[in-house]
């Protein structure tokens, strides 16, 4: 039964069958240049397509263009594609040479083989393929790799060329250049350009360590974050980084998350472990003494350090890593204070995301996660606590209009959760926060509280994050801004320029008056060239340079330069201070 | 040769007389409630004196006034203390009922054995004795405790009972008093009392949890150090709280630091431990680039978290932990700036010190701490780099004025240091911060820099705390202050006491002015006396308490009482809105 297809969909198999047909021609090039080339696969992939050979030598990237010329000849000299159908017989002769092909060919149920021909080169294919080379547009070969024959590693290794292909010039081109940002937006690279964190094979994988500048940042996100929580009546705690082993088994951790959590460290009488999670810890302090309901909801937060062991393949900047610092916290109240904390936490969650210039909608959006009830090993048995739960995560959403998707099977074993969902730069999706509602941790604990009828009750618990993991963040941060931070999280703020040996006195009474309102500044005393100066401070993406000369030391001005090449009204150093003052107080996003 | 003895030495041996003969009387007492008693032995000790008995029955504290008040009969009969000498032959028979006298006895070189006598009782003793038991002055029995005789588990457990013993009964009753502040004081106590910290035997021992109020005083006083560092120059770094066991080789923590380092954690490809110190993690910063002479003074600092497992029967409180927060440094630089950067550290120890409300010469003294060049196991080997170091130490504590001691023998091994003494409140001595000079970890870690000859150079690191380890310091604090913390430092700074329900609005609106100005207050409406809630805020050492009735609410006043009981004078809320605010801002010791 054909469904009538859009002509989006129509477009984008086209596109497909562009991309395939360009294999073909890229493997007919490679025939050219190596007649004992033999052939693996070549299909479509995602933006464009690829070819496996193997080859008389290695490819070197000096290749590709060679290559590329020689797929512009054939497609210019525009060749039909033509297909054949043979039996095997006769394609074990054609491919007689080609053991790659030979073996695909016995894999075939049918005895009829269909075969794809253009020019010289012929390949068995079932197509289908654009009519005539000549259809071939915007394409660019771009590296190659080595991949094993149908990717096991038992078989003979082929180098792979990979190539990309669009409707358009313009495409590929917008296509080249995003990825171009990609590659200068990546965090690992803008950490080490702007000397933000390094890492050290002394220290071990896993295990940033934050230079001055990148610790300026995580300290300034630290603070914000702290603050806000106390204003919106959080109690801020420190737990310790480690507890007994029995600590974990009576929160049920222990055999959870046993594959990555550290190993046991036995001393004296204790067995003692790198803390995974917080939850055990704040529970601790909530059970030192009887509560009242009075004192619900108890809302405790820490930034909390966490520890676990990630595979050293999966280790990725400050993206992944070993040990990381979350801005944690467990609401401890009664089940019908649910809602109204759970809004107040997505209202500190978008307020949070907002100074950090991400809004709902553009940047993130929600996730229902819910739980099946028929599947007692994944979610604890009791339906009962999951309808009021899961019915409280969706009437407030509902209730806050947001746009949310429901995801079947995604809760936690505790209880459902609403997911903050991201994409980063690149474009790949992930859960940077999650509100859980947890009904089973209370009951570990026994986390109770007296109510006004003096009865003793049992509390629920809200997980809940607000602004993640601090270092994930600032490898989020450091992508979405390419590095040039608000004014309020750069490491320096201000450059202060003098054009020449004499405006050094002036510059360092600037510099003085702005360090007295804890202004982060500098003054670029070198003796080098004024723009070379300038140049370095907008590589180092300095929020505002003032360069200082003649004319503002008689005037008692400074004239104001944005990173972004941009010039402020020359103005007076009180009306740039109370500016810069105003800027970061209110962490203002953008510099003008 | 007699020398010729000071009065206040003489009072000293009459006062240790009349303490070991109150320890006869005692054993007099005790025997004419117990005939059954046997005696081990009873010395005067510091303060007073004890006697170990084995008796029929366990003692327990109410039998301490029955036998003080035997003593004070025997005293008040003012009977004479008689020596004889016996032979041993003769003191075997005396002391045949008692085994412990016998086998004292049976140790004695001399064939004449000397004895005691007072009353209905004899013992062994070399005395000397006050004439007689009227001579005995104020004196308090105090406790019991068990002792094994001699000392040793092997031998019977006896019951010791301990007696204090002053020239008068003003001094018995100041020491008495004292010892009653002390235990008053103790962290512990008042930790407590004050709900600032918990501990949890499911987390751990030595591994304290803060509670929400110990956690602001924690927060204010990390904020506070990491400011001022960062305004002295200081860069302020995150490092993790890790790191491969190779780190700890290269450093040569490892062996050193080895007994009191948590285990190796083995995982994947690496051995990991917790770190007993920060210096090979700031040194891995300082290595991760080639440095020039123009970054030096290089001083990385870092509110550090380290970790070292002390025996279980060693951890006290705050005072002695298994993990704690460290306000540590590490400042990089070369020999001839030394000088300079110490007199910038023990400027900043003395500042910090003094906001505290701790003064040099007061509260602290200096200790100069040397090396021994002879001894090339505890101190490496480097005559030269020992006596440039120690001269500089040297130096600098003279160049100040400071009156310090020299200690031989109680250096680093990698160099001589400056120790910061305090003794806390109860009177034990400590080094609570400590200045050290380290011409050793920059060999292991080859840490240098280019000078302006263009030559490679060694530099020399000086290793620092500032305000010591917070949990210490939060401690010493708490002793110190008795609880009743500065204005700054105080978790809740302002409670507000509504006389009636009436004024209740008022109070509200009064919490959120201050509230908008970051004052930490809250609003008292409990229906209860007025009284009782101050009290309450007097018990808790809130700084300052707004009564509000009916004559504040018209005037649009509050009357302000000092948790001393101390009144203010009535004042605007606006007066006292930027009174408390430059209070907290400045940091301010008293509440005037």
């Amino acid at each position: 039964m054909p469904a009538k297809k859009d002509n989006r969909i129509n477009d984008e198999e086209k596109l497909e069958v562009m991309r395939h047909s360009a294999a073909h021609v890229m493997a007919e090039a490679v025939q050219s240049i190596f007649p004992d080339a033999r052939f693996g696969i070549g299909p479509a992939i995602e933006n464009g397509f690829y070819y496996d050979f193997e080859l008389p030598r290695s490819l070197t990237p000096d290749d590709l263009p060679v290559i590329e010329a020689k797929m512009r000849e054939i497609i210019a000299s525009d060749v039909p594609f033509v297909r054949e159908e043979v039996t095997k017989e006769e394609a074990r002769r054609i491919f007689a040479d080609q053991p790659y092909k030979r073996e695909l060919i016995e894999e075939l149920e049918d005895e009829k083989v269909s075969l794809y021909r253009q020019g010289s080169f012929t390949d068995l294919c079932r197509g289908p393929h654009v009519n005539s080379t000549g259809e071939i547009k915007a394409f660019k070969l771009t590296s190659i790799a080595g991949a094993y024959w149908r990717g096991s590693e038992k078989n003979p290794m082929l180098q792979r060329i990979y190539g990309l292909l669009f409707q358009t010039e313009k495409e590929l081109e917008e296509y080249l250049a995003f990825q171009e940002e990609i590659k200068k937006r990546d965090h690992r690279r803008i950490g080490k350009d702007l000397d933000l964190f390094i890492f050290s094979d002394l220290v071990g994988k896993g295990l940033p360590l934050f230079t001055e500048k990148g610790s300026i940042i995580r300290r300034e996100l630290e603070r914000f974050v702290v603050d806000e929580e106390i204003k919106r009546g959080y109690k801020h705690v420190y737990t310790p980084d480690l507890a007994s082993i029995e600590l974990y088994k009576t929160s049920g951790h222990y055999p959870y998350y046993k594959d990555t959590m550290y190993p046991v460290m036995k001393v004296e009488e204790t067995e003692l472990m790198l803390r995974p999670m917080t939850c055990p810890h704040h529970y601790e302090l909530y059970r030192s003494k009887p509560r009242s309901y009075k004192e619900l909801p108890f809302r405790i937060a820490e930034l909390a350090k966490q520890f676990r062991y990630e595979k050293s393949g999966e280790l990725t900047g400050l993206m992944r890593v070993r040990m990381f610092c979350l801005a944690d916290s467990h609401i401890i109240c009664q089940p019908d204070q649910a809602m109204s904390e759970i809004h107040e936490v997505l209202d500190l969650i978008e307020y949070v995301s907002g100074v950090l210039g991400l809004n709902a909608g553009d940047n993130y959006w929600y996730r229902l996660s819910l739980g099946d009830r028929n599947n007692e090993t994944k979610y604890y048995k009791d339906d009962k606590s999951w309808d009021f739960a899961e019915d409280v995560l969706r009437e407030v959403l509902t209730q806050r209009k947001a746009d949310f998707e429901e995801a079947e099977d995604e809760a936690a074993f505790y209880g459902p959760k609403i997911d903050i969902q991201m994409r980063n730069f690149a474009g790949k999706e992930d859960t940077v926060f999650t509100v859980q509602y947890d009904f089973v941790g209370p009951k570990r604990f026994n986390l109770t509280y007296i109510d006004k009828d003096q009865k003793e009750k049992e509390v629920i618990v809200i997980h809940r994050s607000s602004i993640g993991a601090i270092e994930r963040t600032i490898a989020f941060l450091i992508e979405h801004y390419a590095g040039a931070f608000p004014v309020w999280l750069a490491p320096l703020q201000v450059m202060i320029i003098p054009i020449a040996d004499r405006h050094l006195d002036y510059a360092r009474s600037l510099e003085a008056t702005l360090k007295a309102e804890n202004v982060r500044v500098e003054v670029d005393d070198r003796s080098e060239r004024i723009n070379l100066k300038i140049r370095q401070a907008q590589l180092d993406k300095v929020p505002y340079m003032l360069v200082v000369g003649d004319k503002e030391v008689e005037a008692s001005t400074v004239s104001v330069r944005l990173r972004t090449g941009e010039q402020l009204d020359s103005q007076s150093i009180e009306s740039f201070t109370a500016f810069i003052k105003e800027a970061i107080s209110t962490r203002k996003l953008d510099l003008k």
